[in-house]
C-alpha cells in the first residue's frame, strides 16, 4: 500500500492516489523535488495557487532504519525563487509511513483568510476549519492538538511568521516529547503553508504498522552492520550524543572559520562561553538531557533539552547553527539568551540561521548594535506582533539589508550563509556557491573532510580540490536525504564501509532489488539534475552560483584569506557525465 | 574641448580625461550605459565601492536642439539588479554641457559616513564635506546650494530616501525655477548616489558655453525642420502643453487600461476628478502655470505648476504616472492629497511610480485600505522618519510585498510597472518584459501606436504585432535617449518624416558626418546590446523577460483580457541581426 493524497486546499477536496512507477520508488527529497519539478511551473509566484508544498518520508522511513525518521517538504521557495527542500527530524515522518503515505500533496489556496487544519489518519485526510488557532505560535498549536488528539499524534504546524507568509518561516514538527521544536527550516517553507491557508497537519498513526522490507532477513542484516558503524564513529556514537551539534564551536573557531558579527571575523573572543562544551555543563547542572533523539529509532541522539536558569523547560538543543546565528554572528554570548531565541525562533516558527543572520544585518545596518541580547530578543517579538520591522526580521537578511541599504548580506540565492566562513573553509563555499538550495551547508558538508578529518582531508584553505569535494557530497547528500536519513550518518558512510554498504543494502532490501554504491550516487545524480532543470527554467544561471562579492574582496582574520575558487571551476561542480 | 571627470570617493580625488575614440560620439544613455557595463562588475553588490555612477548630457544637449535637456544616470540598479539608465529634465544636462563635460563618474565609496558635494564649474570638480545638509529634502537641500552659489546654478541631490540608500530612491535635478521637481526617478540611482556619499552636486555654468555644432548651417536647418514638426504635430504642438502628461488619464481609462488598485480593474470610478482636464483647471483656477518648460529649450512645455487650494505652490504637474500611480492604483480620487504626495516624493526623493505602487501593494496586503488618501499621505512622512515601514515603502514594491506576503506585485525584474495595463495594451507589456531596465514605459512606449493612433495602429488588445512594435520603439528610444532628447519628440518622429530627418540631421551636423536613420537605428541597437549584454553577465536570462504570473492567469475588467503574447514571440524581441 502506498498511497499519495493530493489536498486541494481551493476547492477543500482530498484525493488519494496511488503512485504511478515513476514515483514509486522515490521518498523524500527525491520524491518532494520530482513531483515540484514535474507539478509547480518554475515561473510562478511562490505564494500563489500554482505552487505545491509536497510533504515525504523517506524511503527508509518507518522500515525500522535507524536514523531514518526525516520527514522532507518541497514547493518553490518564496526565500530564493528556487526549487526547495527542507527536512526535520521529528515524529511526523515515522507516523506518515505507519499509514503507508508515501507523499501529501497541498495544492491550490482558499479564497477566504480562513485557517484550516488537516487530520491525517488511516481514515484519510480530512479538511477542518481552525480560525481559533490564528496567531497561535507553534507551542500553544501543537499543545490543542494534542489534547484534542491525544498523545499519539505528530504535528506539522506554522507559527506567526508562516501565517504572515514571511520568506524566512519554517515548519515545525512535533519531537518525541510532543513539542515543536524539530523544522524544516529553509527556504521559507512555512509561507507556502501559510499561503495555502493549512495552520496544522495532525498525523495520527493509530492503525498503521512498520514499513515491511521486501527482504526481510537482508534488511535486518543490513541494518546491523549500518548501526553498528554509527556506534563505533567517534562523532556519532560519542562526540554528538554527549556535546551535541554545538560541539563545532571551539573546533570551527579554532579553524578560524566561525563566522563573527556578519561574517566581518573569524573567531569569537566570546565562544567559551557559548560552546558546546559549555552548554553540556549547564544542561547538566539544570537536570536537563543530553543524549536525547528527536525521533524514535535515532541512535545518534544528538539533541538535547534545555532548561532555563530555574530548572524549566526553556527550549530543545540550541543545535550548533542555532548558538552561533543568535550568538557569535550577532555577537553575544550568553546562552541564556541564545536559548531564549531559540524558543522564540520554535514558538514564532522562524529558520533560526536566516533569523540569526537577519538579526546580524540589523546590527550591521545599526538598529541595534552588535552584541546587544536583549535589542535581539525584542526584533523577534515584534515578529509576533506583526510589526514592520518584525516583518522584516521574518523575510530574511536579503529583504531586511536591502530595506536597509546593507551592501554587507552574507546571503547565496537570497538564502542566508550558514556558520562556517566559506573564506576559510572553500569547500563549503563552493557548496553554498553551487547548491541548487542557496546557501545551505547541509547540500553537502564539506566540513568532514576540510576540518573534522572525516572522508579524509582537504586543506580548508586551498582553492584546490574543492569542487570535486563539494560534487561527491552534494551527490551522496541528496540521496541520504531521499532515503530519509539522518544527515549525520554521513560522518559513518564516509569513513567506514559497514555504513556505505549498510545504507545500500537496506535501501535495496527495502525495495527487493540490488542497489549498489553507484545506484546511490545515480540516485543522488538524478535528483540534483531534476533540481538544476527546475532552477533554469526559474531563470537561474552560472551567474547565481557565485558568493556575494565581499568575500572576494575583504580578507577574514585571522588567516586574512579570501573566497578564491575560481568561477569556472564552480562552473563545473555538476558535470557529472564528464 | 570634452571632458569626463572621475570623482574618486574612496580616496575624494578627481582625475578630468578626454573620452577616447569610443566614447567621443556617445552622449546620455549611450554613455552611461557603455561606462558602465565597461567598468562596472556585473556582479557586484549595486551599492559596493565597486559600482559607479555616471552622469552624462545627451549628444544634442547644449547646442540649441530643441528638447535637448535631458540628463542620463547610469549605474547598476539596487532595485533590479540590472544595468540602468534613467533620465531626467531640467537644467544640469545644459549646464554640464556648457562646461564641455560629457560625464560625471562617480567611483569608489568614502569609508566614514560622511556626506559631500560635489562643486562643478569651469575650474573642475570640488569635493566639500557637508554633514549639514545630511536629513534634509530635496527643497531644502537646493535651497541652500542657491542661497550660496547663486541662482545661476544647477543642482543634482538626494533626498531622505537616497541617504537610506533604498531602493526607490530618485535622483533629483533642479528646473528652471530652481526647485529639486525633475527627477532621474527609476532603478533606486538615489540609492547609489547616496552610498557614494554624495548628497548633492552643485553644476555652475558660469563661463561655459552653447556647445557647437562642426556644421552650424546643417544645424540650424536641421533645427527648423524638427521644430516645425514638434509645434504642428497635435500632441506636441496642442495636448501636451494645454493639458500636460496627465492628458492621458482619460484616454488610458477609456481604453480599459488604467490600473486601479493595484492592477485588479482597467477602469476607475473616479478618473474624471484626477484627469488632465480636471487638473487644467485646477491650476487656471488658482492661478498656477500651465504650458510651463522643465528646462530651456524645451518647446512642448508639458510641465505645469501647481497651487494648493491657496493659491501657493506646491508641487509641479504632477504628472500622468504619478497621478496615476497615487491616485487610480491606490484608489484615491483626491488631485490635492496626489499633489501632496507628488511633493512629498520630490522632497524625500523618491521615484513617484515605484512609490505608488508600493502604497499600492500596501492596500492590497492590508496595512491601510484602498482609498485612504491621509493613510498614504503618513506612509510616505515616515519615509523622512525612517521608520521600517517608511523604509519598506521607500525600497518598492517587491521589498514591501514579500515582507508581506503578498503575491500579486506588479513588477518585472524587481521594477513596478507604470499606468498601462499590460492585459489592456499588449505592446507595452511587451516592452515592460524585455526591456533592460525593468517595467519601463519610456523604454518602448507602444502606447502611440496602441491608443494614440500616433505611427500608426497596432490593435491593443491582440497579441499580433506587438512584438515587432516594441522592438522598433525599443531601438528607436535607446537612440533619442543617447541624443539627450525628451523622449516626447517621438510623436512627432513617428508620425513626420521632418522631425525624423531633423533629427537625424542635427546629429549629423553636430558631429559633422552623415547620420542616416540606419545610424540612428544602429545607435539605439548597439546600445541595447551593451545593456543585454550586461544583463547577462549579471544572471539575467529570458525567464527574467516575462510578466509576473497573475497577468496571465488573471482576467482585466473591463475587457477581461489576459497578458498572451507567447513566451516564445517575447524571447525574439532582440533579434535584431535575423
Amino acid at each position: 500500500m502506498a498511497i499519495i493524497y493530493r489536498i486541494n486546499m481551493s476547492d477543500l477536496s482530498v484525493r488519494a492516489e496511488q503512485p504511478d512507477g515513476k514515483y514509486q520508488r522515490l521518498g523524500g527529497r527525491g520524491l518532494t523535488s520530482t513531483l515540484v519539478a514535474d507539478e509547480v511551473p518554475a515561473a510562478c509566484h511562490p505564494l500563489s495557487e500554482a505552487n505545491k508544498l509536497v510533504f515525504a518520508p523517506g524511503i527508509l522511513t518507518g522500515t525500522g532504519a535507524p536514523c531514518a525518521g526525516r520527514l522532507s517538504a518541497g514547493a518553490k521557495s518564496p526565500l530564493t525563487g528556487t526549487i526547495k527542500e527542507s527536512n526535520s527530524g521529528g515524529m511526523a515522518a515515522l507516523a506518515l509511513a505507519a499509514l503507508g503515505i508515501n507523499a501529501l500533496v497541498i495544492e491550490g489556496q482558499p479564497g477566504a483568510s480562513t485557517w484550516y487544519r488537516l487530520v491525517v489518519s488511516e481514515r484519510g485526510v480530512e479538511i477542518q476549519e481552525v480560525d481559533d488557532l490564528a496567531g497561535l505560535g507553534n507551542y500553544a498549536t501543537v499543545a490543542r492538538q494534542h489534547e484534542r488528539f491525544g498523545d499519539k499524534v505528530a504535528c506539522i504546524s506554522i507559527g506567526q511568521a508562516g501565517e504572515m507568509r514571511c520568506a524566512a518561516a519554517s515548519i515545525a514538527v512535533t519531537d518525541m516529547e510532543r513539542r515543536p521544536t524539530r523544522h524544516c527550516g529553509r527556504g521559507g517553507l512555512g509561507a507556502v503553508m501559510g499561503s495555502k491557508g493549512v495552520k496544522v497537519i495532525v498525523v495520527d498513526p493509530t492503525g498503521g504498522k512498520r514499513v515491511e522490507p521486501a527482504d526481510r532477513q537482508a534488511f535486518s542484516q543490513a541494518v546491523r552492520e549500518f548501526a553498528a558503524a554509527l556506534d563505533e564513529h567517534p562523532l556519532t556514537g560519542e562526540t554528538l550524543p554527549t556535546y551535541g551539534t554545538n560541539a563545532l564551536a571551539n573546533v570551527i573557531n579554532q579553524a578560524g572559520a566561525y563566522p563573527t558579527r556578519n561574517f566581518s571575523q573569524g573567531q569569537f573572543e566570546g565562544v567559551e562561553a557559548i560552546s558546546g562544551e559549555r552548554q553540556h555543563d549547564v544542561i547538566v547542572e539544570r537536570d536537563g538531557v543530553i543524549a536525547h533523539a528527536c525521533h524514535r529509532g535515532c541512535t545518534i541522539k544528538c539533541s538535547r533539552i534545555y532548561m532555563d536558569q530555574h530548572g524549566a523547560y526553556l527550549t530543545k538543543g540550541p543545535e550548533y547553527e542555532t548558538v552561533w546565528a543568535h550568538g557569535a554572528n550577532c555577537g553575544i554570548d550568553d546562552l541564556d539568551a541564545i536559548a531564549e531565541m531559540d524558543r522564540l525562533d520554535d514558538d514564532l516558527g522562524l529558520d533560526t540561521i536566516e533569523t540569526g543572520a537577519t538579526i546580524a544585518v540589523a546590527m550591521e545596518a545599526g538598529v541595534l548594535p552588535f552584541g546587544d541580547a536583549t535589542g535581539a530578543i525584542d526584533l523577534l517579538e515584534q515578529v509576533g506582533q506583526g510589526t514592520p520591522l518584525g516583518r522584516l526580521v521574518a523575510s530574511g537578511a536579503d529583504v531586511l539589508g536591502k530595506a536597509y541599504g546593507v551592501r554587507r548580506i552574507p546571503t547565496v540565492k537570497g538564502q542566508a550563509m550558514p556558520a562556517y566562513d566559506p573564506r576559510a573553509i572553500k569547500g563549503i563555499g563552493v557548496t553554498y556557491a553551487t547548491t541548487p538550495q542557496g546557501a545551505d551547508h547541509t547540500a553537502g558538508y564539506t566540513i568532514a573532510p576540510n576540518v573534522l578529518g572525516v572522508g579524509g582531508h582537504v586543506d580548508p584553505l586551498s582553492p584546490e580540490g574543492q569542487v570535486a569535494l563539494s560534487r561527491n557530497l552534494q551527490v551522496s547528500t541528496a540521496a541520504i536525504d531521499a532515503a530519509g536519513e539522518c544527515l549525520f550518518i554521513a560522518f559513518a558512510v564516509l569513513d567506514d564501509s559497514r555504513a556505505f554498504d549498510g545504507l545500500c543494502n537496506m535501501i535495496g532490501a527495502c525495495q527487493g532489488r540490488p542497489f549498489t554504491s553507484e545506484d546511490l550516487m545515480g540516485l543522488g545524480k538524478s535528483i540534483l539534475n531534476v533540481e538544476l532543470d527546475f532552477n533554469r527554467r526559474a531563470g537561474f544561471t552560472e551567474a547565481d552560483d557565485r558568493l556575494p562579492d565581499f568575500f572576494s574582496t575583504e580578507q577574514l582574520p585571522p588567516h586574512n584569506a579570501t573566497f578564491d575558487v575560481p568561477d569556472e571551476q564552480l562552473d563545473t561542480v555538476f558535470t557529472f557525465d564528464e
